[in-house]
């Protein structure tokens, strides 16, 4: 077999087989196939497509070229949740401690934000001491003692991916949805988890912008999942404004704490609660979703969740004191409003805007090596359907240095479009279920 | 500019402008743009096309990255010929020779084989002591004593297309048309070259199989090559069957000489007369196509071709006595008829096979780097529309070992389709001719 040979079938839209599959993704681990056959490959891939077996023989073949986790020594059930990302997206942080309170195991491995979107680990770091480098044998430590552990992508899990990824961002082949689907799913189930439920976001500030690619991602995810004996479902929810009032690092553990103290805003608590309650069902935790929203607000209601929060965060070397004490958590020196121009109600966000006016007061990297600053945030102090006077705060912004604070502001204030009246519907955050 | 989000320009379908594609070339030229990068982009213009000004684009940058001869101190003007290849295809060591000794300059820069196609150089290469690997100083010397010149491709000439090249061999974008003929151009005009006579083979023997891909190689070669400024015309020629009566290096050279004698094969002589009429025609040598046939024919007749022939092989450090005494030139030791099973007409012949059994003889080359045996060869017996009874010889074939016999006889073998009755209609030659 010869790459390039794989090369010119896939470039005529041809068919491979699993051994195929199988010579290309561990050749290229291996290093055996160049980079640059590689990135031809994943050309032809992103312009001619993968069929579904194709894509599951992908994903195999990525999961497989690392570790995967055995937990069959733990009991009880293995679930874990993944988000395709967006601004002000923290339900991880909620969910799991929610989750692990009601029995189940979360082996959540996570990633770091990159472009206009947050990412778990950077959020996590924010804690002092917090320390999402684990090895896979103290996270199975950490796992066996609280049900919970929260890592980053280990040089053991999934090697293919980490190397396919990094040539996919330099090549023009990141937006694919086999390719994204086979990066997602190899390393979820690297995890060695029982059932995954996918938040699959869809809007301004969503990778997938238009609600049928949302749909299409969601549905090869669900089926490869499925294919590998997975229990697996998505839900297609919005992100057409930010998740909650904040976005940023400190500013989002300080939200998902008052969350899990029974406060914080209604959305993020609703669709915390609801992907909670899809893993209780998954998991066979509950007999039924409602059940399992039951148990999760009951979960937070009795501080049980709030309790493990604090415990896997000591068991990962952080400081849980900022569990009471949220200002230990870093803040930022100056805050500074976004005013409204006229008056109206908010009519709509450009949520991707949102993102990149974080990164570029240093809360967000452009390059996977740029360093972050977790003390800088957004808070919205408007979204869609609020009504807003002239010279009212739309949002407020904590920043450290006022380098590019100015072009931060113009680009929140052009994230609000403001209209004279409210907008008519107000769409569902959760738009679709798949899977179920 | 990022090279990243000009693949992603291409990837979907964008139109590069000058400075885009300046800025790839001489990027990856130099190095600063990785292989990877390069492959990503060459397999999505392979499937998202190139407009005709991003070709003349491309083509420019890849002649530009390089010498281009300034041969405006010779007197008289500049022409060449290229052909896209195929078996048996020797007219350039017949044209060159006619044209020098008409009084135009002939700097030809040539390719060697790959494949089941035969090169120039490596012909010439079987005339003991000739070198093909002069410096440009040294090919301007011998341009200048004879007004003909055969060499290679030097460093120094177009480099970006040698390193775009190798790169397209591995990763499956060798038959593009654009990506052919930006090649192409760019190292023909490299020459320094006024005028250009392109023969576009079509056929089981070439590169282009269908006609219509071969007219749209010669329409977008032509163009190109008028839009910079050129006098260029191509001829769609047939390759259904191999050109002359011989295959290999120094059995061709023998047939060429014939032809410069006075003798040969007719589509061979033919050829040779009308690629070398129009270029004495578009080098202003003659007033019409008519007289350059008319001049070509005389300048054999009279000896001119053969001693300009014999005096370039002198210039070139090569042994001129082969043109009186062609058995000095290597011979195979062997010989092996390949016989007719059946009786009847030859229908068709798969050209291809014959190029892949020459190959296999060791008179081809799988890999850039293989050695070859200029003494191996095909000599066809009978060609299309020829009758043949049962067990009379289709083709000899001349060897030096007999480890791959077998294999080649039977491609041969294979290569020749039988008929019953006579095939209705030869086709012509020379097909179409455009650019005129």
């Amino acid at each position: 077999m010869r790459a390039v040979d794989l090369i010119r079938k896939k470039r005529d839209s041809g068919e491979h087989s699993r051994e195929e599959i199988d010579f290309l993704v561990s050749g290229y681990t291996c290093g055996d196939i160049p980079d640059y056959q590689m990135s031809a490959w994943l050309m032809a891939v992103w312009l001619r497509g993968l069929s579904r077996s194709e894509l599951a023989a992908l994903t195999e073949a990525m999961l497989y070229s690392g570790e995967v986790l055995n937990l069959s020594d733990l009991p009880g059930k293995k679930v874990d949740k993944h988000s395709t990302g967006g601004v002000g997206d923290k339900t991880s942080l909620i969910l799991a401690p929610i989750v692990a309170a009601g029995g189940l195991n979360v082996p959540m491995i996570s990633g770091r934000g990159l472009g206009h979107t947050g990412g778990t680990l950077d959020k996590l770091e924010s804690i002092p001491g917090f320390n999402v480098n684990l090895s896979l044998e103290q996270f199975r430590h950490v796992l066996r003692e609280c049900g919970m552990g929260l890592i980053g992508q280990t040089a053991e899990v999934a090697p293919a991916d980490k190397k396919i990824y990094a040539l996919r961002d330099v090549t023009g082949t990141v937006e694919n949805i086999g390719l994204i689907c086979a990066s997602i799913m190899s390393k979820k189930l690297a995890e060695g988890i029982d059932a995954l439920v996918l938040d699959v976001k869809t809007g301004s500030g969503a990778f997938m912008k238009r609600e049928e690619d949302a749909l299409r991602l969601a549905e090869v995810m669900v089926e490869t999942g499925q294919r590998m004996g997975k229990k697996v479902v998505a839900l297609i929810t919005g992100m057409d404004q930010p998740l909650g009032r904040a976005a940023g690092h400190s500013v989002e553990v300080i939200e998902c704490l008052e969350v899990l103290n029974g406060r914080g805003p209604a959305d993020l608590r609703d669709l915390s609660i609801e992907l909670s309650a899809w893993m209780f069902y998954l998991g066979e935790r509950t007999k039924s979703v409602d059940e399992g929203r039951h148990l999760a607000a009951n979960l937070i209601a009795t501080g049980q969740a709030r309790e493990k929060f604090k415990q896997v965060i000591k068991l990962q070397g952080g400081d849980a004191r900022i569990v009471d004490e949220p200002n230990r958590l870093p803040a930022a020196r100056f805050h500074a409003d976004v005013l409204s121009e006229t008056p109206g109600y908010v009519m709509a966000t450009n949520c991707e805007q949102f993102g990149m006016a974080l990164a570029m007061l240093g809360g967000g990297r452009e390059k996977k090596e740029d360093a972050i600053d977790h003390a800088v945030g957004l808070e919205f102090r408007k979204l869609i359907g609020d009504p807003v006077k002239k010279g009212e705060p739309l949002a407020t912004i904590h920043y450290n240095a006022d380098t590019r604070l100015a072009e931060a502001k113009n680009l929140v204030a052009r994230g609000y479009r403001i209209a004279t009246d409210a907008p008519r519907d107000n769409p569902s955050l959760i738009r679709r279920i798949l899977g179920a």
